[in-house]
């Protein structure tokens, strides 16, 4: 092990195995090695290392990544406790210990495993923002392609107003946009140096901190040397961004399986995308999206539990902040895998117009009765309240509304006209002020998500 | 797949990787295998199966079983999703369609998963339960040989009152042993049988549900079929529990990380415990304790995440219950994994009772000084302030307030006698009401740990 | 304040605000008097107090009581911090400081609000208890009353098989009996004693603890006197137990919402439990149910919350413990409303039988089909194959399973005879094992519940 | 209330209780004001009402607003279950159903409501930040003035290397400066406005959004009727963010606990944020930052709990959104409160330099040691090893490493010079790369830090 000098006894087996973080910072290698190189590099212009143990170094890192990168890396289980220690390890090996052992001069794994985290992160985040943009161009693809189809708009799960199916559509891309968004500013906070900060006390060589940051590809600095080996909120605001952008896949999930329900029937999910029962035949069920719901209450756990664990941690590096590696490798899966599924079930499902259509009832234009009023000049406060009246008449009568007699209307309130039409087209049509669901309005949100995601 | 005849498209295959359990459910193929036998022999009790059909299908399992133990069982990555299919696809093939076709009569997979995770919790649990009997062991037997050893109580992280180490010791020995007592509830509660119950509305055989249930070891049935098929409130308890645990050795080993530092100086761990610096060659960390800190948090997310998923489900089954699975079996191994070390750290550590006896400090007696005057019928309340003041005037005079002259408490208040003494032992054997730090106390205490443990 | 000898600054304004709980503990003043009245005949027994200064205590403080129970107890911003020192203040100001000033001998506050606190929920749970009750037995009436009905059963919110309503009914009688016998446990840990544990070191007047506890109701002492100061976990082990129960809540709400969609149309909310729309005026929304469902997030976080806050403090007393206080008066407050209010839900709610029967599909009865075959011996796995064809069939020729010929069915296996009918009612009756849909086991369930209640 | 007319039953009074918000949402009676202005002027705008009818409204909007100021506004708890409500009443009280019923016209609660919490959650969140930027600065006057105290820097609470008590402020400074950086942008996200876009379909009265939001200050638009109205992600976002700060809060309070023990004695709080013992004359706790500390967890728990509920809802409005009014009134009041209280500990704080130095132990330097010899070109990893072996050799010794004499040092390692130093100063001097603990380093933070304030 790295630290072995001043240790007498062996360690518990137990303890090794809580100990050991190789199993899972293992995924970082290539990051790993990337770091060495650079911390080598400005090692080299510090004057710590000559030009040949420079070249020797980075060949002797390049072979180890080529053993990762092979899988022929063989990990030893009783030294290896992390992927830092291996890699060292292996270099030394490879090119021997004067060499190999100079590598590590002013760094401490405090910084090292920080900046690997750091790299790794950013890589997949940026991966993941391109997916989150072919979700949203599935979204606004149909919503061109869809535009006419009319649906019912719920509020508490009734019946509210009509809406357009593409509308529905763009309210989730509307989410997903603003995800995006905020993912930008996430990667932007992630990606900042540690490197040269030491174990918490900087660097005692006059290392070029800019330098190495800039080789790495990061934006800039962690300035402050304690704050920096000790700081993993960066992995809490990439959960909590990946609870926020979760919790739009769960609610579009939600919506999606009470769609597909036999009851409302609106979609049906691809094959693709969904299984049967062991023992019930006629089983087809939305299993894919109840996993995306599942797993954002999973997300929310890891992002707790490491909130949690960092919560009133002393300052600088604490062996607390291990249990940070576990949630941000789960985390990136899970987001990765959900938001890619999603995409294909959006992109596969089936919609059924004429459910859609059955499901718009006459109370549903209640509001548009009501304004017709407004439009005569009657206060809409009293406009509500006759409009009510006309929905309990229709009910007590046991029909629809739109089969109310004109003298029934008449009934209720002497100023309604001939010319209010029970018409769900006009009612969506007549929503045209900005983000409504008026055929423009809706295609005006289209271009606008259209342009967050190619820009 | 169990469920393929009215399917007609293929799946993603993400979707078949967001959709297996098998990487974790292959845990329980012991529970699995004996759940179908009992469900086997019951069906040969209600003349579903033959005797000799019966045979061949315990003959069959077991052999499946036995493929398990030696790791010789191939999992078909096309096919089998979890354990449950993995098992009745290998027995068909050992034993043939026409009897292994049988085995799932009446049965759903949805009664069977609960079964197989219930079933194996239980032995899990009573596993725990045991080294959490251990840990109580060595806490009450450091408790009475180290019964002489007086340290500093604190409140606040301030120092309080004198107190023995072993009451110390004592007040972490009364947490768990409260813990033991609920984790009894936990597993009666967790102990009861869901076979019979189909995939949601019962079993159309007669099955005999009573008869599987003592077969299975299972302490009674959960009675309704619907409830019973979509409840993980079971896996929720466990956490529930879990976290109470932890929560108790996270307390523990945030004092003893504080009691370790240089500035404290009164524990010290053994190598076996501890790890030390990549770049800091004096550093001896208390790296054991620190993980089973942060590990209280990571429990709490987990158990956090698989109640947010459960919270507003639909009844019955939905496929997000899935999400129970890995909490369960994570949640499982960082306790037991926990418990032991604990265990060991507490059996191992170095204590330091001359720094301990350093620590008491003369001011720690303010509350006796004040109780001093209360034996002469003094109002506590205004004693508490006449002994507040000794305490300013050995401030103000920095001295010790052992070292303030009877003339300076006689300043004080008049009537100070020259009768008190500045004696931890004196004050610690003082309080000597139940549960209090008397010798005598201490000991009842330790008696009273040891007949939970032996019980 | 009761602690002010040592101290010569005064406090910051903000600090005061932040630090005083009056506004909160005042809720415990009958608990707070209860214990100081058992605290002073314990050091009357102890010899500490006269019979004289006894008897002025006891009258002065029930004088205080009467203060508060009549809204003329004068709070003192200025000083009265909590309600300890309330109280005490204003003993003292009504029988003298000489005899109201001995009260406190050998007590802290630290005992005494960990006493008052338990001393209160035990009373709230108690109540809370009685009204689980209600709700089980309002539960069971509906549920023998409105045996006859079916109703569509769903897993993974697909129509799956028919159930009786009653099933659905007593699938959350289940549940919430389960609640009822877990809360008695909690109970009994809650209902101990921490008084005469002192600050942390225990009572060094030689007080009876187990008197004090007999006095006050308590089941039995929490023996250490460190662990008892400190613990918290009884206020976490109610909210964990509160989480459960709002869990089951929430998914009976869930259910009811769902199930009072137009689509679904099967029950109706009284309007007692409904609201409308400012804007639309056709809306009757299930607001009742949503607030439940609501509120069951909102006990998870305060569960959290309090679990973070004592996860890795060190042992005994830290102030950060006073944060215990809001969410047990706010978990309490949120379940006695809850419990009462879906009580009040389904004692009222109309249910629509007609409309659940349209929901039973024939297809529904798949496993019916499959189950027909299995009684001639046909492996089931091959059976549930065959119906599975037989559903594609239908689904082919767009009819329902009940539509297709007898050779339609012939010709996907000859086996089938004429003998199959589609009938809900005998699918129902067939799940009679325990547990099952049938009249005879959802009776037994019905005794099984009331039996639990009324013990 | 504003929805009565299809209604027949009167609401359960417990119901009443449940549903009602307006004790928590008339906190923002003057932005449902500045609202309702606004929606006039645009409806004026839009034809909806005359220029007569619109004075009317503002004058009475204005007099309503007038009685919320002056305390004389009356709650009708009959009617008024919320702030929208009230005010509508109130205002057609004032001035006539006539012209008041029109305000409502084409508005829906769900984007009034919305609107309200976003103006004020926006208003809040920059005192907010500005109170950060005081806090930033009280930590950077700290630091300048303070720069020459050295202290001992910690990892796993151990000591580790010597630190400038300035940099461990900044460390902090950087924390919080990030924070900053985050607020603005939440800030951002949160200032957009959700008006015009009706219950969840949009204004059918071709209203002006962009002239309303910018009438109030909104940033922008949501655009998408359907999300604008049922997302409360905003508040969810500022929850983050509060857990963050809180979080670093915590850290910072955790750590001065610690330095005020006995047993470090490096601070001492001012009395203004101290309180003392009922029960112990002597004791000074540092209440403050306990309070701060357990905050944190509450804080947590309040924005978990709001995640749990929003996660899985189906789209647009539903009433358990209601549910978020706490968390962000409760978040906000938690969070000033907090920040502030912070900077006054600081601001008051006493340092003890001499017990800081006293700690400074030689082993600290160890890591010097090694780089004494890399400065020799021995290999870092060899030099660990040998420092390491000096470190045990002292401690074998039982004397300081200071102490051991030049033969020790060379019995080591003969490659050990005389010309090491056990100089404290020097070693944090050495560490002069950005970030580090050297003067000139801690200055350049310093700046850094008052730029981003002061900007």
């Amino acid at each position: 092990m790295l630290w072995g000098g001043r240790f007498t006894g062996g360690q518990d087996p137990l303890m090794m195995e809580l100990n050991q973080s190789i199993s899972l910072d293992k995924a970082f290698y290539k990051q790993d090695i990337a770091g060495s190189i650079a911390w080598a590099k400005a090692n080299h212009k510090a004057g710590n290392l000559s030009e040949d143990e420079l070249q020797k170094i980075i060949a002797g890192l390049q072979e180890v990544e080529r053993e990762w990168a092979e899988k022929t890396f063989q990990i030893n289980k009783e030294t290896d406790e992390d992927i830092h220690t291996a890699n060292e390890r292996r270099l030394s090996e490879l090119i021997g210990k004067e060499v190999g052992g100079k590598l590590h001069t002013g760094r401490s794994r405090n910084e090292q495993v920080a900046a690997d985290m750091r790299l790794w992160l950013v890589e997949q985040l940026r991966q993941i923002a391109s997916w989150v943009e072919d979700l949203i161009k599935v979204i606004t693809q149909r919503a061109e392609i869809e535009i006419e189809v009319c649906m019912p708009g719920y509020t508490h799960l009734q019946r509210a107003q009509p809406v357009r199916w593409s509308h529905w559509l763009c309210s989730f891309g509307n989410a997903f946009a603003s995800d995006l968004e905020r993912l930008r500013e996430v990667i932007k906070r992630v990606n900042r140096s540690p490197l040269g900060c030491g174990a918490l006390a900087g660097n005692p060589f006059g290392i070029d901190r800019d330098f190495m940051a800039k080789e790495l590809g990061f934006e800039g600095l962690l300035m402050n040397s304690m704050a920096a080996v000790g700081d993993r909120k960066f992995v809490l605001e990439f959960l909590q961004w990946a609870v926020d952008l979760m919790g739009n896949i769960s609610r579009m999930s939600q919506d999606l399986i009470i769609y597909s329900t036999a009851e409302f029937g609106f979609v049906k999910l691809a094959d693709a995308y969904s299984t049967g029962s062991s023992l019930m035949p006629q089983k087809k069920n939305p299993d894919s999206l109840e996993l995306l719901r599942g797993k954002s209450g999973t997300i929310i756990g890891q992002m707790v539990g490491l909130t949690c664990t960092i919560n009133s941690l002393p300052t600088t590096y604490n062996k607390d902040l291990q249990e940070s590696l576990k949630p941000m490798l789960e985390g990136v899966e899970t987001v990765s895998l959900s938001v890619r599924i999603l995409c294909g079930v959006i992109s596969t499902l089936t919609i059924h117009p004429t459910n859609m259509l059955k499901a718009l009832t006459p109370d549903m234009l209640a509001t548009d009765l009501a304004d017709h009023l407004v439009r005569k000049k009657v206060p809409f406060r009293e406009t509500h309240h006759i409009s009510g009246r006309v929905v309990a008449l229709a009910e007590e009568k046991q029909v629809p509304m739109d089969k109310l007699s004109h003298e029934d209307l008449q009934g209720v309130d002497g100023r309604f006209g001939e010319d209010f039409e029970f018409d769900f087209e006009k009612s969506v049509e007549l929503r045209s002020a900005k983000g409504g669901t008026s055929k423009a309005s809706v295609r005006e949100q289209i271009e606008l998500l259209k342009s967050m995601v190619t820009s």
